[in-house]
């Protein structure tokens, strides 16, 4: 499996267009040691043909461009044969409204995340202009399903969602949400050659149930929102903590880099990183620390293959 | 005033994601004399520190990120002031969208345009997580406002609405249109100098009063979206004429150079050009013709002080 980091930052990007934190002003004047990343989204393909989409980020147009194997080879043509979403969140699904140019499209979700993007918004229609425009299959946890290629039929990927503990989109913060299902990740598996890539970039909750498939994979994405719980606090952007916006820290007792100690994935990577994150500073002693637990960075442009 | 160009494509930008034609393929392989650029936008102040921009594109993230001036100057910040709506086509104000992180932002737009963003679409209601956090001002077709500055009061900025031949959004089609006023152009006038600016990015007729109005003003940015009415067919992208998507082909007996050729404007601009356009490429006869006209193509990054 071929995987492509296009996207590696939480929603807002790095630097945000508002944020004027030690980050973001540090990026945008060159005297700290780090990269802008746009937002979270990779791209994946088993034969390096049919590429695949993991969320449709607000930068997807750059990104698309940033990576020549996702381009089109005629008048009209995309390699892109699906897009599969973790979310209903601004951040991972807006991008699809930047694929609108009357190009079939193929989405897969959650039912929840399916109707929260179609059932209320006239903009969702500009990917309904004809019959076969876009089509949604519908994801289902804990059930493997394979990933089509309408040009070779098998794309030869399999993936198994899962449902793991989120939150629903800020748009319908104090509206009826339409079910459930509001976050996944994903195991994709190529057939094969059984190897098999894990994808979790929002958790509020790490349960030995995931511990335990995590043991199993080759490859780890995992949520790099929050360096520390207080961190918009203390960076003076937010009053909220990460477990009010659904994410666990990567730091402290309950964080991640510990509850993952144990989990034998040979590769792990943190993504969906948050502007105000000291990890994104390349010399910074987080960015130690992750990197002794032997954990990297995402960041755009990065390759993997598995 | 001073006048940024931030985005100069027609949406979709140039090249597009699903695209190969001509121009689109030649541009990314480096064969061709031609630049990439995003979606349609500008920035213009009469201060340099309260800006405003014209149209909000799906590109918006990159295009704040590639001119200082519209950077925060604090944690949490902004120096743009409003954004003016010409339509409610995605590629005019999906960027609205990127700017939801919690930031009191300020939009100018026609009754009708206001209600298509704001009546059906459950994700406009990101930019409505508190009270004050998005001030609508209804722009009126002929009545001319002063644009608001919340840091300084008077921006030193007046603008006139009109109301031009359109179309509404793709995402209408099939469906009430919530009012009649769907594409509007603006005169920007300088209160202290008089310089006023003129800009037309859609347009699908020209009138005599137009043409008087124009004969008015500094500097005109006008649609330049296609070169020839049947540009589309040509490619071998489309089935639709120009007339059908509501633009003024620049060539021809009904097109827009020769209708605008008295015009006394001393600073002409085609903006909004499709990746299609043959005056995208440096060298064309097409970008000949009209630069011997004594006109400019917008490109990203282009200024004007008036």
């Amino acid at each position: 499996m071929w995987i492509r980091v296009l996207g590696s930052a939480a929603g807002g990007g790095f630097p945000q267009w508002n944020c004027g934190c030690t980050n973001c002003a540090g990026v945008r004047a060159g005297t700290l040691r780090a990269t802008p990343r746009t937002q979270e989204c990779i791209a994946l393909s088993a034969d390096g043909k049919s590429w695949f989409l993991l969320n449709a980020s607000p930068d997807i147009r750059v990104q698309l461009e940033s990576f020549p194997p996702l381009q089109p080879q005629r008048t009209r043509h995309t390699p892109i044969e699906g897009i599969l979403l973790t979310s209903g969140d601004l951040d991972h699904c807006l991008g699809l409204l930047s694929l609108r140019e009357s190009q079939p499209l193929v989405v897969y979700a959650t039912q929840t995340v399916r109707a929260g993007f179609v059932e209320e918004n006239a903009f969702a229609r500009t990917l309904q202009r004809f019959d076969g425009h876009t089509t949604w299959h519908r994801l289902e946890p804990g059930r493997v399903q394979a990933l089509h290629s309408s040009q070779r039929g098998n794309s030869g990927l399999t993936v198994l969602p899962l449902l793991v503990e989120g939150k629903p989109p800020l748009h319908f913060l104090g509206f009826p949400t339409p079910g459930e299902e509001h976050t996944i990740g994903f195991i994709v598996s190529e057939s094969s050659s059984g190897k098999s890539l894990a994808y979790f970039s929002s958790v509020a909750k790490i349960t030995e149930r995931l511990c335990a498939l995590l043991d199993e994979v080759d490859l780890l994405f995992f949520d790099g929102t929050f360096w520390s719980e207080d961190e918009l606090i203390q960076a003076g952007v937010d009053r909220k903590r990460s477990w009010e916006l659904a994410h666990l820290p990567i730091s402290g007792v309950n964080g991640s880099l510990r509850a993952l100690e144990r989990v034998r994935c040979p590769a792990r990577v943190y993504i969906h990183v948050n502007n105000t994150n000291p990890i994104l500073r390349d010399d910074s002693p987080e960015r130690q620390i992750v990197t002794q637990a032997a954990w990297q960075v995402a960041v755009d442009g990065m390759e993997f293959r598995i």
